[in-house]
């Protein structure tokens, strides 16, 4: 039997890690929005950031943001862009000195980035060195060596390019930074447990070009003066995510996902279907008699980017080929670990993985 | 006789200073491409950033770039994020320093800002203080008291809330900096004459979201070193700009307004149309009888952004919502100055500006 992924439009299955696969009425209504948004006249992408109907859109993205999340008003949150790359930079300017220290939990090759960043501006503590387990898992809650009193503590709460994500939020003080890029709001997310939450658009969220940040006010106080205003958390939550003109058009996507995380259960309903689609391919891969070997350690293991490798660098790129031709898109290991990923964010749909399992077996079947 | 502004579409006239109106074929293609790009199966938010057709939708768009302005292969062309704000900090952050001196051309509000931000990393010439003349016209060549062996001269060609823009290019240094952002690729544009060109899209370009940024490869070489790498030209330029996840579909629109610019005879055919297009507003004003006052002395008018006055405050917002009320949209001055503004960049209708002074005569008439 041949598994053929039907489905019923001219699109494929997206396994991108990013940008990647968006929900489909969402990109129906910007379709529709970039010629004439709410009967104005003027597309999406040509209204005044300052004007009524962008300030509608911003307003209702920060609300529905603060709903699904839960996030108290002890928080700003703040879109802004750059990507995770800028907030790799902007926190320690803002947060870090020649005087203080900061605790990095180096969990991956975003991780290690940041701490070079952080470096630059200040002490750095790397209190737990994932690369020695060739990151294959996330630290335990009492593994690392942190700073008493550290400026913050920052880790990456999944690690796309290994496939590794902390199951759940460790307690590490109270100036806890995370990373959220690759997983944010794919599942219930403790906010108040963290100083700063930062998360480039581009998996869960929205397109690519927008940064969410949600940063607690009184940490926000603490923050370095003399920074150019584009750099200053403190001058864009003055001026409400607009100090300067914001692209405007990733904001509105990533809004009208909000809508459709809150129109489909919230991070609860995400949690649930997340962990199910997950378990359809490990499965898989735990039942495939070691043909497929999986990335990370089985209590590590990232419920949006599975990570595994075939017998063979041969066998991985056929597998590529394969999938591809059966119209099953993005499978290829990041360029810097190779193997094979398959990321399933909140809007790839559950009927994709099952289509993929019915590929994997076929093609271990063949290659055996 | 009362004027209205009968269109075949369901768009109205939008003067707005930007975000502004995009090229109707643009946005045609953008609805098609945000389903199903090339035939690909997956929509251009969703496609992966390293992916074959994204890298063609970059490459194109760099070519096309290259063209249209003449750009010769002594400058690297960027594509960044972050708008002209980022690039405030990042000019001073890439080439001053404490032992330097810059010179700025304070013109506006916003070379305001970026004498604010360059004042953090180095010395300061403020070598015209336009604010002395209510930033009503920009400095003559010889005008300026320049610092000998200055590490840069900035200006900015055209002041989008004043309304005043450089009839040509100044000659002022090899190391002369200019911030385009509001009329880059509206007229030809001596790219020789310049160290750096930086633009912000969301006037001529594209839309907010991503930044032009052409850099000559010998001023790049003399950078700072030490820099966060998503804050040092450097890395843009080796990466591609695809340092980290860009804002694909800002380029991709970007992208496609190039080719539209080519297609409707490049530079030189977008000035004739901006030069007659301005014609006919400016002429207007001045036919008034002194009813519509411009704010902009005669040989500093820009060709993109007319700000004027009526007699009168309530005449000016009475003038904003009758405009309204006929399809003609954000004619308001910029918050900080007030008065009048139409913002004519290249996608604006040539027949918009006839509607338009069809209203400002009857209105005069009316209010007089």
């Amino acid at each position: 039997m041949t598994t053929t992924t039907t489905t019923t439009t001219d699109r494929i299955y997206n396994f991108s890690a990013g940008p990647s696969v968006l929900p489909e009425p969402v990109l129906r209504q910007a379709q529709t929005d970039l010629w004439n948004i709410d009967d104005s006249g003027i597309g999406v992408l040509e209204h005044s950031h300052r004007g009524a109907v962008i300030s509608r859109v911003l307003q209702e993205a920060e609300a529905d943001c603060r709903a699904i999340a839960g996030i108290s008003d002890d928080y700003h949150v703040l879109f802004l862009q750059g990507g995770a790359s800028l907030q790799f930079a902007m926190v320690p300017m803002n947060f870090l000195g020649a005087d203080r220290t900061a605790d990095y939990l180096d969990t991956g090759s975003w991780t290690a980035k940041a701490v070079k960043d952080a470096k630059l501006f200040g002490n750095v503590n790397v209190a737990f060195e994932g690369k020695a387990f060739g990151y294959s898992r996330v630290p335990a809650g009492d593994e690392p060596a942190l700073t008493p009193d550290a400026a913050y503590t920052y880790y990456c709460s999944n690690n796309t390019i290994y496939g590794t994500q902390y199951p759940a939020t460790p307690a590490w003080g109270p100036n806890l930074v995370c990373d959220a890029s690759s997983d944010i709001f794919s599942r219930p997310i403790d906010v108040a447990a963290h100083a700063l939450i930062f998360a480039g658009a581009q998996k869960n969220l929205g397109p690519a070009g927008c940064t969410l940040v949600i940063v607690r006010k009184d940490f926000l106080a603490q923050a370095n003066d003399n920074l150019p205003p584009i750099l200053d958390y403190r001058q864009h939550a003055d001026k409400g995510s607009r100090l300067n003109t914001p692209p405007v058009f990733a904001f509105y996507v990533m809004g009208r996902v909000f809508k459709w995380i809150r129109d489909h259960g919230g991070l609860d309903a995400m949690a649930r279907n997340n962990q199910a689609k997950a378990k359809i391919i490990y499965d898989a891969i735990d039942d495939s008699s070691g043909f497929y070997r999986p990335v990370a350690r089985t209590d590590s293991r990232s419920l949006m980017n599975i990570t595994f490798r075939t017998p063979s660098e041969e066998l991985d790129a056929r597998f590529v080929d394969q999938a591809g031709a059966q119209g099953m898109s993005g499978l290829k290991g990041h360029r810097s670990v190779g193997g094979l990923r398959a990321s399933i964010y909140n809007a790839f749909p559950r009927e994709g993985c099952e289509a993929f399992v019915g590929f994997m077996k076929e093609f271990a079947e063949r290659s055996s």
